[in-house]
């Protein structure tokens, strides 16, 4: 029988690694669907419910948005907060990290190369140590996680997304970090991502 | 005694609207502390956590990004879905709000006179439309709310947004439209909601 879930995410790590790592972790099978982006994504990206992905697919109904089908997964394998203030603060830094993607996007995929220039120096130079910088304290103040001093899916989502903002921006942001490169050797060891991660396909 | 909740926004509707709409629906007092976008932010937005607002100060903490705040209140005056499923849906919807709200603001508030100029056709002849279109359909489906056929914080997240958008694309993003008009009307109506409508500031 083909698994209830059926995710559909470009081939690369980006804003559908967190929902893998969660899958991944809870041992939950599914359908993991990557499309290329030059090739496949044109002729897809009309019939997505808004232009984009990821979506999942499940009991006949389509969800969207990256972050709404991560926080769904986390409170199915147990990596949400302890209570409501706990979960805002989870939520508050998962959006932070998708404000962080979402500016490298918007430098690394600009068409004019004229502006995409003027955006180098404000996005690699000014934004991207500014997020980091305090992500980074936010992890040394939690005991060695975003949030409450225990894993949840705001580093799963961290850890996913810093691969592919690392290949937008040309170089390894994990690399000169303390902490952020702690977390990610944590959640790259954890049961089932560690399995995950030894086989994945080898994309950005 | 001052109120436990401190909300800091532009004094404007905006991604704080529909947080201000959950604090008077649910008849909880905050202190609703408004910004000048020109005159006051400059000196403010270094020390908000991520050069950001609105955020909210509580017991001693400060909280942010809109969403993950609204989400939290959602929940202390029972605007959430009714399981997990349909609280991905509502996440989803919210998120679709806020693109559409940002997509608006990356447009309005270019700086470029000549980019600005080339943004204009994309993001208010197609890209609006088509997000009004898809959530009129979406109402239309759920009997007279966004996602479960009942109100939820998804509705006040449009109703709220959907101001400053009209505000920023030139027209009123609401006006010929059908499902929307009727939920902001209901919204606009809600015991708490229609206090607080009569008596806010004039401002976009």
């Amino acid at each position: 029988m083909a698994p209830a879930y059926k995710l559909t995410y470009f081939n690369l790590t980006g804003l559908g690694e967190v929902i893998r790592f969660l899958f991944h972790y809870g041992g939950i099978e599914f359908e993991d669907v990557r499309i290329e982006e030059f090739t496949e994504w044109p002729a897809i990206k009309s019939k997505m419910p808004f232009g984009q992905i990821p979506i999942l697919e499940y009991n006949g109904k389509t969800y969207y948005q990256c972050r709404a089908i991560a926080r769904y997964l986390a409170k199915q394998v147990k990596l949400v907060g302890k209570d409501d203030l706990e979960n805002l603060e989870i939520d508050q830094t998962a959006d932070v990290v998708s404000d962080l993607f979402q500016k490298t996007v918007d430098y690394y995929y600009e068409p004019d190369e004229k502006v995409k220039k003027n955006k180098e120096g404000p996005t690699l130079d000014e934004l991207l140590p500014f997020y980091i910088g305090k992500l980074e304290k936010q992890i040394q103040d939690n005991n060695g996680y975003l949030v409450g001093g225990h894993l949840t899916w705001a580093d799963l989502h961290l850890v996913g997304a810093s691969e592919y903002i690392s290949f937008m921006s040309g170089k390894d942001i994990v690399a000169n970090t303390t902490y952020i490169k702690a977390l990610k050797q944590k959640v790259h060891g954890l049961p089932g991502i560690r399995e995950y991660i030894s086989k994945r396909p080898n994309v950005a």
